[in-house]
């Protein structure tokens, strides 16, 4: 993702589905772009706990619990929320209103040939009884998006498919009223590297698979996930000759220690022999600690008075409805729905 | 459908999709109970423009137009405003928010396997390209019956399906909850007979089909669909004897001559021979323009001030809306959305 391409005059819309606090690979793959660019253009994020419950129906305490983790987490990493929107979904009804709409754009055959769709489907093994919510939620996302006219998406590689789904409809409502009221989005992936393997080594770090690193992890959990961390399984003596690439170690090296320098001769020294895993981690331990301290810090201080935090999403939603509800008015307006 | 099954402390919800003005068959249908039902106990009465979206999009004058001219056939037939809750389905947001939770409720197997939306689906020629929309409105029936707190809903025989996805959504709801919060509704059929032909004796009366008798038609449309109207092909002759079954003229004389004994008189006369088409025609038409008269001078006098039936609408919705929010916190609130 490279910020050049994003201007002033461009709208963000992202989020977080509210099923638990977010973690390293979160702050790697996207708070911490979403710090730097509310300072470049309107934000909106959104706190998708509607979304959560299309496959979270009756763990309702966890999605609302983790509305308020998820404001700390964003509040902890720098987000300010006189820059950024910060809004909880379900309590914009104007999405489902749209979305409501959305789904006479769509067809269920389109829906099920969605890429995403079709993966996320396997991935919770639902086969044929997929909740009738689940497979329509590109509609939902499409009212997400377009409610605040929103011009970019940022998203990972996967969900690419959900944002031509949204165009999609984009240009099938403007075709049926023959205006352009809604507005397209642009997907704007994170340059390689932004996705953080789990400290076990599995391609994504997942608080499910036990192998991430909350946000708001203390000293000792932040000591214990680089011990338990990855490294090269054939490197057995220190003089031994070590494995760089599939190394955790490196592999985070090389996305937090700012010195580039000192990360490739690390690794050359590695792969030469003579440095231990036990250097090199307490190394990486160093820059995370650093690194997650103040986060840390920040989030406690928050946490203290949750009360404020909620004060703060309720301003944020109050403002996401005014926006959503201007792009309500014209879309129910362009279809005749605006009676009084 | 008995009225003596349905108390003072029902609930009804039923209504129209506002894609055309309604006909005699639809006052046989459902009109003409509902305006005795508004005396027995409280009920709603749906604009359904949303629903008439699901397979009308692009075609938004026509579903915008037939809101006030299916309100004027309301008032025309006797429907009181003050008694019923007459209202504009897109304008109760609540509705769209109950629904995008039902949908989580009802997986697309599930959809699919809906005998009405089965048959329906054949009906418009959908095959694969079913607008999401249209599968999943039982989802946005289920929100528009539980809204209201709806014990009773009149429907076709063909509709039951309809009220057991709703009930089963209600059934989930309520033990993803451990609560009561929403009720299960009865669908309440009408008795035989309730179905009226076309006046070309196709089974079922239809604008489409050319074959209705609009309420709103005027005395020369009147003489010219029973002129129209199929009797006996093989009663060439007056004194021939003719066929009374699928006669359509035996079959409204059954209907709207409250007169029984002449009816069977007529029936037995015109079956041993002797009895024209002419006569039991002009017999039929005299019931008819009687019946009608006074339905057309009233709505050609509500017709007159639209301005006064629009704001009874808005009148009905707000009502509508203060229904619909109580149950929506009551959803809300139970599954924990209610933050602030």
């Amino acid at each position: 993702m490279t910020t050049q391409t994003i201007t002033s005059s461009d709208i963000i819309l992202t989020g977080d589905r509210t099923t638990g606090p977010l973690h390293l690979g979160h702050y790697v793959g996207s708070l911490k772009r979403r710090v730097e660019l509310q300072h470049v253009c309107r934000q909106f994020l959104l706190l998708a706990d509607a979304q959560a419950l299309t496959d979270n129906m009756g763990n309702y305490l966890k999605v609302r619990e983790n509305v308020l983790q998820v404001a700390l987490d964003y509040l902890a990493v720098g987000i300010d929320p006189e820059k950024s929107v910060i809004f909880i979904q379900s309590l914009v009804p104007e999405l489902t209103e749209l979305s409501s709409y959305y789904l006479n754009l769509v067809t269920v055959a389109r829906l099920e040939r969605n890429p995403t769709i079709k993966d996320e489907i396997k991935l919770r093994g639902f086969e044929r009884d997929i909740p009738a919510g689940f497979l329509t939620y590109p509609a939902a996302q499409a009212a997400d998006i377009t409610a605040f006219k929103a011009t970019i998406v940022p998203v990972g590689a996967d969900q690419i498919p959900m944002i031509e789904q949204t165009n999609e409809i984009v240009r099938r409502f403007n075709a049926s009223v023959s205006r352009d009221i809604l507005v397209e989005a642009r997907a704007v992936v994170p340059e390689q590297g932004a996705r953080l393997p789990g400290f076990d080594g599995k391609a994504k770090m997942s608080k499910s698979l036990g192998n991430a690193l909350p946000l708001s992890a203390c000293a000792d959990e932040i000591s214990h996930a680089v011990r338990m961390m990855y490294t090269d399984p054939n490197h057995l003596r220190v003089s031994d000759p070590g494995q760089v690439e599939g190394n955790v170690v490196f592999t985070y090296l090389d996305v937090f220690d700012e010195d580039a320098e000192r990360v490739a001769e690390l690794k050359a020294h590695y792969q030469r022999g003579g440095l231990g895993d036990t250097v090199i981690k307490r190394h990486l331990e160093g820059i995370l600690q650093e690194l997650l301290a103040p986060v840390r810090a920040r989030r406690e201080a928050f946490a203290k008075d949750p009360q404020a935090v909620m004060d703060m999403l309720k301003r944020g939603t109050e403002k996401a409805r005014e926006a959503a509800a201007v792009t309500l008015a014209e879309v129910k307006g362009a279809m005749g729905l605006n009676y009084f």
